[in-house]
């Protein structure tokens, strides 16, 4: 693309680095900002700065949170010894969305993928098996979606697991296998988490 | 939605406020800044702040432009008394594609439109009037898209230059009906331009 404006092709460019937005895509969007009073497009830029700047993670789930420890962490009302294990805050918001679930979540921010370069190291795997070493947690569920890398995931932290006292469990998929948590309806959704079964057996049954 | 963050919450908001990007879209590529590296956000932001701050555009054509007169209208070897009417940047970056044009651009800003409240007040429909009265046009060629909008806004300026000395056509359709210019293969646009007809022609065809 030639464009007459450095400024316009620089817009469109950083625009275009987004995952799923073409040059195409990006000029539309650029274009659409300019007809748009200018406050649009600076509310836009400051909200991406802030946040960029200013985002924080619960020191203890690693959801993202503007305070310290988050509001589901330290809500006395939650049952702290039930630790849903996720990918990202996209679970834990479909999960909350269902309002079946009243333990914590351990955001582990993506899922082992040798393919991508992502490791255990890259995800918050040692905080929850340090947690759980600590004897806090009594059951692990895994919410992980039913993909290669989410079992390879969730297997990787049961190892990590062996010879604790902590039960472990996968939710129930009424969701068909492959399908990602947060497009699921919440009644099955709910549901799935309400007839999770022991982690073991899911082993048996793939 | 609920959000664990104010500060995620408004920026998903700000994203989805862009045309096409629903909230659920609008997630994904926060949480997808928020994984690269500060300095991509930051250069978005910037990028999208700077272009809104200080876009021009060219005095002569209307299209956007770093300097007071655009490249094109800039241009000895271009002909001046061929005018080339588009809706927008996008056209205009088909056309020079083609390599088949040597004439200026007139750049409307959009389409006559009752329906999204778009006036020829909106356009810049009386700068190509007063140009043509002037006498510098010879010749003005309609490229807008064959949309009902676009028949309405040719139309539209075809009246306004009644008792002028000025060529008028359109170019030639060889893609479809209805079909965006943008998106028209460079061959089938660059000889539509040089198989232009009357203006007359298409309103007799039509
Ligand atoms: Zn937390
Ligand atoms: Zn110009």
């Amino acid at each position: 693309m030639d464009f007459s404006s450095k400024l316009l092709e620089n817009a469109v460019h950083e625009m275009s680095q987004l995952p799923g937005i073409g040059k195409r895509t990006a000029l539309r969007l650029v274009l659409h900002l300019l007809k748009q009073p200018n406050g649009q497009t600076m509310r836009l830029a400051s909200a991406l700065e802030d946040l960029r700047n200013s985002v924080k993670f619960c020191s203890r789930c690693h959801n993202i949170s503007d305070v310290e420890v988050c509001e589901i962490c330290s809500n006395p009302k939650r049952d702290d010894q039930v630790v849903c294990v996720v990918e990202d805050i996209r679970d834990v918001m479909a999960i909350e969305n269902t309002g079946q679930y009243n333990g914590l979540y351990h955001v582990l921010g993506g899922k082992i993928s040798p393919m991508e370069g992502v490791g255990p190291q890259e995800l918050t795997i040692s905080s929850l098996v340090k947690k759980a070493k600590e004897g806090d947690i009594k059951e692990l569920i895994f919410a992980l979606s039913s993909t290669m890398e989410g079992d390879t995931t969730n297997f990787y932290i049961y190892k990590q697991l062996e010879g604790l006292d902590i039960k472990t469990s996968t939710i129930a998929r009424g969701i068909s296998i492959g399908d990602e948590l947060e497009y699921a309806d919440e009644v099955t959704l709910g549901r799935s988490i309400l007839n999770r079964i022991p982690f073991e057996n899911s082993l048996k049954t793939n």
